[in-house]
């Protein structure tokens, strides 16, 4: 099992080879997810120490899910599962990137498409600045059909 | 100036082009920001809605400092200006990807690499899991000489 160091110096965090994650004051850390083949950002999640651990010695990408407060393993009922071919941590060490392979159709979207980020918001200080545009036109798969009756994770 | 809309259905927020994000309770929605030509996740950082909006309006990456408290125009003291050729919102409107054009020598983190995720976590249930391995061998500028004896944004 990954052990995490604590955190003593600033030269440690960032120039050592040491794993001494910062998890928030909800025990969680940001976790940036990208296709491997493609280098899109496929979602934004977040992990508490566990799902890190998970993630690590399973190579599947597991989360924590803030709705429904617990761990999660992606796909475990979609059956889209992430592998994860690389598992990268930033300077201070308070994110995560994780490039994977998406198993199955190759979505990661709830809402049904690959990305969560299939709309641009359009740049420039012009009157229809807040219109969003769709940059993905039609949907992977139906999350009726997938998730049935589960609750939607989406807060408002 | 970009009008953000009140958030009012979990359809408006996945399914409509309204601009609706959602801020936590400090007020913060988080920022991905990935490499244009390469893909490559250069940081991982946080935007209040004034970060939002003068990012919008002007095309340069602005971001919320949680360390210095304060809106951060990325690359006023370093040159390292970021150009938003793309801006996206995910599907719970709360996470941005900004896709940029770095100015100058190309980096973005503080430390003096190109990427702030230029370490590895090994993958796998292994006894030196825990050995973060660099993929950036080689700094791309001197920190000291850049930033002098501003205070580093790193906390432990």
């Amino acid at each position: 099992m990954t052990v995490f160091q604590p955190r003593c110096s600033i030269e440690q965090i960032e120039e050592s080879q040491e794993l001494a994650p910062k998890f928030d004051d909800q025990g969680l850390i940001a976790a940036i997810t990208t296709d491997y083949a493609s280098g899109e950002v496929l979602m934004l999640g977040y992990m508490n120490a566990e799902a890190l651990r998970l993630t690590v010695a399973s190579g599947e990408a597991h989360y924590y899910s803030r709705s429904r407060q617990c761990v999660w393993h992606k796909g475990a009922s979609s059956g889209l599962i992430q592998h994860v071919e690389e598992l990268r941590i930033d300077d201070d060490q308070d994110a995560i990137w994780l490039r994977v392979r998406v198993a199955g159709n190759g979505a990661s979207c709830h809402v049904g498409y690959r990305s969560c980020f299939y709309r641009t918001i359009p740049i420039g200080n012009h009157p229809r600045a807040a219109d969003l545009e769709f940059v993905e036109q039609k949907k992977v798969f139906d999350p009726k059909i997938v998730y049935g009756a589960a609750p939607n994770p989406t807060l408002l």
